[in-house]
């Protein structure tokens, strides 16, 4: 459990009501790792959130088994940011892999009751659905941009 | 105006009830459109929400003006998937531009209209924008396999 007043200082938790807050709080727990961490690998079952408090992360590709490309860097995610949207988005499976490239302070939320607040008060569930998908959209954008530099 | 028969067809709209869809349809439109035609421009303001109904388009990255890179293809757009996702999520601008490769028919929709009734069916709202994040999620999934190739 951590506290509300912690949660709401992120826009990625705005604008929820202070109850909305509180129930998110008694899911959630503050957590640090050390560098060279893997908090999160490709292909494995999505069921926790975080939010990236203090340190930055590289996403990293690893070829999906398919051999043709290993552990290609596809992204970073800075603090303040959300890691393993995917758990919140079926199939709920994680695309890549995350690694700390220094050390790590998280809001680790359980995604599986998450949800199930998210469908129960679906005033939450909407807001949030919407920051999720605007947190996935900036990162596509970054993803497309570099694309486009290493095709050019 | 459309048909709500029609809009059941599509998973994008799944699982919306028989009043939901029937909302949507009244504020969306078929459409055809030629080959090469630009649906959607990059950092134009993002005021439509398309599904592919019939053809094929492609993706595009203009360099946004910077001049280091210029109309690279960073993606594709199938039927049965929906396009113009930036309609949904703020700050409402599309992140790239979008020509068809064959002839189209498209279903379109009334953006602001379609935010209209998420904000007072928040169920409505919770379940597209559901939909939308997964629809972003797999087209950054796409592009993070693409990055991953072209840096490998």
């Amino acid at each position: 459990m951590t506290s509300y007043e912690l949660l709401r200082r992120y826009p990625f938790f705005g604008p929820l009501t202070e109850n909305q807050l509180k129930a998110i709080a008694m899911i959630a727990e503050e957590k640090t790792f050390p560098k060279d961490t893997y908090l999160l690998k490709e292909n494995t079952a999505a069921n926790k959130l975080w939010l990236l408090v203090e340190g930055d992360m590289d996403l990293i590709y690893s070829g999906g088994g398919e051999g043709a490309v290993a552990n290609i860097l596809v992204g970073s995610i800075a603090p303040g940011e959300v890691l393993g949207v995917s758990s919140m988005i079926e199939p709920y499976k994680f695309i890549s892999t995350a690694r700390s490239t220094t050390p790590i302070k998280v809001i680790e939320i359980d995604a599986n009751a998450l949800r199930a607040l998210m469908e129960v008060d679906c005033r939450l569930g909407y807001t949030l659905m919407r920051n999720i998908a605007q947190a996935v959209l900036e990162r596509l954008k970054y993803t497309q941009v570099e694309l486009a530099a290493a095709r050019a």
